[in-house]
């Protein structure tokens, strides 16, 4: 058997043997989110300021073949404070790939969650945002993996700006589990077009998001920039519905602001959502992230439906 | 603490600095295999078809003394296709190596199941065959290591064509355990000779397999290169007995051919197992492989000895 | 997202692109340790002499900003022999470190656990001495992380031979589990000196150690190279105590010798320990390793607090 070394891309490639190589890459970050305790919180006494972090690796593999198909597998390990130690180590994808096309299969990356602009209204070090997707879909699982006979199918086109992009996944698929919450098959699509840096248009939709019948999805998105420093944008989803209870339509308006140092972005974002069981229709965040180069510090605050306020402040840093 | 880096093994040594290093390699698979149901599978609804896939990384950390005696370590980290993520991470092995000399401790390779030959008559891209051992045996722990006082060495000696190992599990090395099923302790032996690349042989024998008392097994192999593009091979195998169910010899003919193209390699087996629970004393299989170069697609079709059919149909990547 | 390469530290600066690099370093350790039996054990009939082994890898991931501040984190996966296979990758650690000064968050080396010296009389290839702290008191935690709100934080800070380090873990920063036994929250400090590489000094305090509330630990020690080849040591601990039980005060006398072929070094203490409980308040041992560059061979016998007896012999390498 070959044995493949760990070595950086480029070292292999200016030996001129190509063949295989592993590479390690992810991210860290760390810091802290206070949320706002309910009256239930309070009389428990739930701490409201709590010490975050994630610390996430992907070990990535891949091997050229001589027709130019290439192939490739992903591990991933993903701690995140506040969590036990069980499933820190991903169930693996596997994909190949060939003239744009990409088809990926086993713990997939789904169509709807990979969406561009779905999560763009995200604020600070944590990226977070009440203007997301409420719904309950399928994605890459980086926690335990519960369900040991799910298996997904994706496939990626991407051409000239516009990017395809479709997912199935079947939660069991030794067939002898089809009765109960979560056990349909999934089925997502998505597509993305860029145009000239300065438009950029998503749409989404999934059928039977997380496996449960009827819980059918949607979403479109745009994001214009208005100057070379500043985007707007807007984005539109349904929640879909689980066992009959509607999750409502979300609207997102967001934009962010890039200061004349070149360091500093200001972003912010509102959000309307329609679901019956709000507190309020609305909630809204702003924030800030500075740039470090190779790291960010960031800071946000948020009022979520429930009119609670919620802040982070933090760093994180790529690898 | 000196820090090992990641890297090449070429690049350190043409560095001149030796010392340790540390090295990702493993494969990936994916493909499709059907299996015919049987009645009482078929009445569950069961499935026929279902994706299937591995993902297997080789974490090696090996260094070298100023004696000319190597030092070295694995973990392996591997995910099956509808196995749930506990046991990915397994059990480590440690190992030194001298001249030509190579005695592994903890979860080691055993002597029997890394005998030459013995899987030699398997098929397609996920390597399967009814011409294998039907025993039970300790092998290298791929998946979750039950039994946290396993503890297994092994011994193998190379030189000139000749190539033998012993090793030797404790199921239960604490003596708390000596009773019940599969705590008694294995002892394998296994040798082979390769001659001139056209003469294989090889043999080998478990006492005590799986730590089941009086389970002894033994096997013997020859294959032969009758031309430059095809060989054909022989096993036997006494698969030993688990609880006084005699699980019968198994004799194998198999052979492979490649193509004039060079990368089309096609290959088959009868098998004949003597067990009484068979429904039928004989299973057969045949298949192809084709090298894309780093990749390989394989297919394979077989009929096992409840006289059942199954096929397959995928890719395997090195790297 | 940058793609960080695994690649060695040493070849990224050459190559003048500083940026993220991971890293994976550790060590692999086997052998026979041999404990004498209580009667209890010798009547259930658990084996004295067993094999031992532990792999430890650390994956370390780090990164360096514009501004001269480096970020990194470290996952470890590790293995020891007659350890079940849960909780062998560990939670992660994040640091951030600028001038001198590291902070980590996470699951943090501890200032205790940390002080120099503490465990300076360890012998032989597995590092074992009976001079050590019997003390409870958190440290990385390199099993299963059991308490899912487990929170540390440490800041670290060198200069010119001081080293002053202070940790603090909240065992439970959730805030619903504040009663019972390992629920309190700990603070730990450590400083220690070192003058002209011949003498160092070192002093180390730990408040509620292992969230046990009124368990206050203290440690000082020292040690002297009384010759370029000799050095002699004394450690005073205050193990503190738990649930009404005084641990004791240990005193620890030790020293080691290299011979003249620079590679054979003789280590011995003599430790003793004031609690009650004890058969005997003294316990000792010698020992011996040998290097063999990048690996070494080591043996050592001792006397426990029972007056029972224990050997260990095996070799460990460092990659």
């Amino acid at each position: 058997m070959k044995k493949a070394l760990i070595a950086s891309t480029a070292l292999v490639l200016t030996a001129g043997v190509a063949a295989a190589d592993v590479t390690i890459s992810g991210y860290g970050r760390t810091g802290v989110i206070y949320y706002e305790n309910t009256a239930a919180e309070d009389a428990a006494g739930v701490n409201e300021s709590q010490v975050v972090g994630r610390l996430r690796m992907n070990i990535d593999a891949a091997t050229s073949t001589d027709q130019g198909v290439d192939f490739g597998a992903r591990f991933r390990i993903q701690w995140d404070q506040n969590s036990d130690d069980a499933g820190q180590l991903n169930a693996g994808k596997l994909w190949v790939t060939s003239n744009g096309l990409t088809v990926e299969v086993g713990n997939v990356d789904t169509a709807f969650d990979s969406a561009a602009l779905l999560y763009a209204s995200e604020l600070g070090a944590f990226d977070r945002s009440f203007g997301n997707s409420r719904g309950a879909f399928f994605a890459y699982d980086a926690d335990a993996y519960d369900n040991e006979n799910y298996v997904g199918i994706a496939a990626k086109y991407e051409i000239a700006g516009v990017s395809v992009m479709a997912s199935y996944v079947d939660p069991d698929q030794s067939g002898l589990n089809e009765t109960g919450l979560g056990t349909s098959e999934e089925f997502g699509l998505s597509a993305s077009y860029t145009w000239n840096d300065a438009l950029e248009l998503s749409a989404a939709a999934v059928m039977d998001g997380a496996g449960i019948e009827d819980n059918d999805q949607y979403f479109v998105g745009a994001r214009y920039a208005v100057m070379p420093n500043a985007r707007v944008g807007l984005n539109w989803i349904d929640n879909g519905e689980v066992l009959g209870l509607d999750l409502g339509n979300t609207v997102t308006l967001y934009g962010d602001y890039t200061l004349a140092d070149g360091m500093t972005n200001i972003e912010a974002y509102v959000a309307n959502n329609s679901a019956d069981f709000n507190e309020s229709d609305n909630a809204f965040g702003i924030g800030v992230n500075y740039d470090l180069g190779g790291a960010r510090l960031g800071a946000s605050i948020h009022r979520d439906y429930d009119e609670l306020v919620t802040a982070d402040m933090g760093v994180r840093f790529d690898f």
